[in-house]
């Protein structure tokens, strides 16, 4: 079906074309000024890390599903080679065939299209097969670190994870916020934990994918009003899947891609970070997320790192 | 020819094998505190972060000459596909098949071997085709943020980027440290510029190769008496190549990833960061460098980010 | 457990090592001589073409379950691009990565080892990750075509497909060349089909890798007996899974590809040939099946053609 | 430019578009009938096989010109694995990524569009990043297996290899059909051989690719009055490179592939067949060239055998 009234409503209210410029490419990236980078690097105050990524191997989440969408195939192209003759010093090579929205990635702006279009009005068309997109590569991001705000939804809820059908609204944005005791501001790089990737770390591939909970059509509007630069989640969809309103898929991609112009995480570990905020009685903290820069990529893995 | 006795001098003064125990696989990333990540997070003045990865794409470093090691070929395996039906939301997908120390990279403890041993006397046989690295698997870094040190070599001899002849030697490194006004300690990561990278941003690939400048047989001494944690540079080969040494291939990657157990990044782009630090007038700062977790990996692209 | 002393007796009896020199690497191959072609060549009578390989997809036949073994990620590298102008010729590439051994292919020699040696007597550290095979790569065949024989087990026992477990023997072998009214002969490729294609065919690839009926630890004899140069079947795993003797993994493997030399064919479809050759009333023709020539694969894929 | 005038008026006398039916997808390969065949089988005399494709590595013929189109990285996946257990029969897997032009391969009659349009009219926008083709991929051909005829025009032209600025045309193909003594007829794959592949041969890949003797915009016309099923060239480009019209870029291709519906073959080496040709005395033979079955695909690899 043809997109609905109700999504075109939302569009025109979170729209960020032309906002930082016809020849934007990034967004709200924008958003992350110097200052937001200094007051993300003074949120350190421990000293630890945490790693955000799965790691990446053939058993990855993808369960062929997607099409094209392949966990790594990691290889050895040398293994010990004496390249300068016996007795020598021994080289190791390896190398990797991947989907770069297979694992924990970024999507990039021109992953999804609407109406013909992607962010910033460019036509859908801009992607191509051998330039991939001539627009809003992931690349063009050059950077991406701020300051990270971990909205555990799931914990504030008073549960481990969130049921599968649960959609993720403003009001548990609201309530991980409380519970954070930290207002979301410009720049801010927010994840949302559900707790689904408790499922995936248990060994159920199928069941991690779909059903799952997952971010509401309305949170596009919550995330536009506080000016957050990127959001990111703990399952494989993002949003609520399958989808809240029947027969409209990705509306929450198309709304944070397009129209706004704001990258999406997905397939983020949060349960390491879940329990060290609890345990540091803090959820705001120095995120780095720099995506690989893959020249006109539509996405990217990435290892985020959060700095408390 | 076998290794010679002035390696293996060196290799006893640099070794670290069983300093963090048996089991360990990190090496000198040990060095990375809490502490040292404070006092990271505190050298963030500006806000200002400056990329230091070479963009991905077909057209990349390599030029064939090691096998295996291939530029990315990065292609699409969806462009903009209504999955679920006409006049809904479309969706693009990429795909990348690379050598993992194709770009800018890290080399991970197990990339090389000599005398049968990895780092911390693993056999090197612990690298196989189908489980890669059993030890010190790249993945196993987990997260690498800490304070990063530019020594703007060339920059402190004076010179747009040093002759492809010039081995760096300590005494580089030291006039580099004083026109960095900084005292590189433990824990920190090191990054040497030689300018060499010029070379391949001018368009030539394999004058980049080699020869190049690069460290010196002397340098894992520096570095192991300051307790580095981690080196990079802005050349193909890390070491000087040809080597200073005839028929010694490859020593500095033998003392840093076998010995002391340090990895090293190569095909660093250093020259954007060489002008914001002479700007800035501050040659220490936060470096976020985590590797992608390929589980087995023995080595790993990396997008590094200096923030200052 | 150690292989047991009924492997070993049987393999002393197939044993083709030396048997065209030590420094022989393609085996059984040696059998079809400029005669046997000459007589496959005679066996073509109606011109007509039965192609017997799987169409190579993402959905193929690999589940998974086979580390490394996966299903063609074949993608576009470019599409209608106009290389050198506006409304000039358009260009269209692809690429594939994929498994060797994932669709319909032959295995090559080394492919197998047992007890630390491959076909000849070769030390199985000749297959290394940077070189490959060092002998006996599948590029060594350079050509293959002979007189193939169909051996329609399933037909002959009077059956759509045999069940799972039915175990391949030389009585079934017998029972379907008299079906053929074909004496198998030196230097011909013997195709045995149990029908376990179907399972695939209609849907189900969990079903159509095990268990399933395929080759008995008896039938390499039989080979051996008749000089066949090459043998291949129409299921995942050649011969019977779960082996017939337990714990005993892979015999049949270990006696054609390392023990007699002779190079297999797996998930080869030989549906449409078996309806043809019914109809024909005949079982032998002329099998042009060349592996594509990966130098130093220890596989390949194949689209092979019976031409009748 | 836009296509000249004496280009489309080629096109309009080659054209073939509806002669098989609006839905047809092989084009000439349906000249390809059961008696072609039973008569190609009937060439074989000798019984020799002739291997008429180039070796698949690293070191293969593409330069990184053509982007995207990259020679095999081809992989170990597992190497000696004892799945079952310690002293059991170990396995060894390979994997490859390739350009499916890269070596000795096919083009699919989809490869080439001109004026929005492929073969039988179908628009080119049926080549998409996630189908690949819609019409008339590789797969389509399902079987190659004809009489081929070597025109060996270096030979008959009394040189060891053409001069790269020779211009094939139809002058040259008679004089080698006259030195073959053998009519081209309907049905027939016609072998062209320049000699170039000796400069690849010797180990100069640049000098290899262009520029190079090949085919003429006049050849098309000639196919077409033999009704030749398939064309293969032992060259890069198929035609003369740079083109024999300055500005008209790749019109042979055009006019084969897309107006024509012939599927072209590149870079087989045609060395070993010359010879065996010429000590023959026979120019006719059964030539087997089935393309791997990729899905969709613009191309394959192929592994030609000729049997004289």
């Amino acid at each position: 079906m043809a997109l609905p009234a109700e999504f075109h409503d939302i569009a025109k209210r979170v729209n960020n074309w032309g906002r930082w410029g016809d020849s934007d490419e990034i967004g709200t990236l924008n958003l992350i000024t110097d200052a937001v980078v200094r007051e993300a690097a003074a949120t350190v105050r421990a000293g630890r890390r945490v790693p955000l990524a799965l790691p990446l191997h053939q058993d990855g989440v993808q369960t062929g599903l997607i099409p094209g969408r392949i966990n790594p195939l990691h290889t050895m192209v040398a293994i010990n080679v004496e390249f300068f003759g016996p007795d020598t010093v021994a080289t190791s090579d390896d190398a990797v065939t991947m989907g770069l929205q297979a694992g924990t990635h970024w999507d990039g702006l021109p992953h999804i299209s609407h109406s013909g279009r992607i962010y910033n009005g460019r036509p859908a068309g801009s992607v191509t097969g051998h330039g991939r997109a001539a627009f809003s590569g992931i690349d063009k991001a050059r950077h991406l670190v701020s300051r990270g705000v971990l909205l555990d939804v799931a914990r504030a809820r008073g549960v481990e994870r969130l049921d599968a059908g649960h959609v993720v609204g403003p009001e548990d944005l609201d309530a991980a916020e409380e519970l954070a005791g930290v207002t979301v501001r410009a720049g801010d790089i927010v994840l949302v934990r559900t707790g689904q990737m408790q499922v995936y770390l248990a060994g159920d591939k199928q069941a991690y994918g779909h059903p799952s909970a997952g971010l509401s059509i309305r949170t596009p509007e919550w995330f536009h009003a506080r000016d957050v630069a990127a959001a990111a989640t703990d399952n494989l969809t993002f949003e609520i899947f399958p989808p809240e309103i029947e027969g409209l898929w990705l509306p929450v991609h198309a709304l944070d891609l397009v129209e706004m112009g704001m990258v999406q995480g997905q397939n983020w570990n949060l349960e390491e970070l879940s329990a060290v905020c609890a345990e540091e009685r803090r959820y705001a903290f120095l995120l780095t997320a720099t995506p690989e820069p893959f020249v006109g990529g539509v996405g990217s893995p990435v290892a985020p790192v959060a700095v408390l």
